[in-house]
């Protein structure tokens, strides 16, 4: 059965809101298997074999995370060094090729912070080239990202639709 | 005295010849402290007191790092968010305000790999922004960045004209 697997990595998950309304909006959503790394590795020691076998037994892939200067958290840029290495997600082997895999980041500015007049100066699109390329380079199926912005401001409502778009976003997934 | 702090973050330095060989153009740089975040952290457990006054006492900044899926490496991303906290590095303190910075990048991949029809498919210039507008919004001097591309197959000679480059680079940080 195809199996979704959700790595999620938020350094606080206890401040979060809109980051862990999303989480939870994917409670018993069937052949979805969500992976806290934060919760798993507090102390960065990540099991890479661990990690690799349930990579290959996923059919598709989803990041969820908040933006943290301009990326990912570092847990999960660790994740990335480690367990997509050569001869696993690339160089010789490429494991992870044709898996879909879904963004989902959590960002506390909204559009106008991340405009040309804003506090972030750009617009956040000009942030994702790292994380795209990534994923094409492991020659997986990437999918257009679902970007909350504006995440410490939205409201309750709006959340609840948010929350509601993304199950049906990881619900797509499947093949 | 004027202190300019190299902040090196290599996970494999035993790997690496064209990032160590950077490095070590720096040695006996008078003014200069390096601090290889590998070698003090290779557990992950940041001080951040001790980095965040060692910061303080800086009067310039560089960062030098091998490129790991076209960003910082994950010890190193671990340190943004952790040292570059808010109420130091931001939001009602700017501490590192006006702080020359100078991003000194390695990449394996060259020209060709890094272009539309190359294995990154992009310029690397399209994956400047995340570093660059963590520094410019810490309020430091970005600098125009030192970027060695081809560090895999860069020869002797070329490598040795970067590295007196980079040293020339570093000594113009001091005000």
């Amino acid at each position: 059965m195809a199996m979704i697997l959700v790595i999620y990595a938020h350094p606080y998950p206890d401040r979060s809101r809109a980051g862990a309304r999303l989480y939870r909006a994917l409670d018993g959503l069937e052949g979805t298997v969500r992976h806290s790394l934060y919760d798993v590795y507090p102390a960065f020691d990540i099991d890479v074999a661990r990690e690799q076998a349930q990579l290959l037994e996923a059919s598709a892939l989803v990041f969820q995370h908040p933006i943290f200067w301009y990326s990912v958290p570092g847990l999960l840029k660790h994740w990335m060094d480690k367990v997509l290495a050569p001869g696993f997600a690339y160089g010789g082997r490429f494991a992870l090729s044709g898996k879909r895999c879904l963004w989902v980041p959590t960002a506390g500015g909204d559009d106008e912070a991340y405009s040309a007049s804003g506090v972030h100066e750009r617009p956040f699109s000009e942030f994702i080239a790292p994380v795209e390329q990534l994923v094409r380079f492991c020659k997986m199926d990437w999918q257009a990202p679902f970007v909350v912005g504006g995440a410490h401001r939205v409201s309750n409502a709006r959340l609840e639709e948010l929350a509601a778009d993304y199950r049906q976003r990881v619900r797509e997934l499947a093949p």
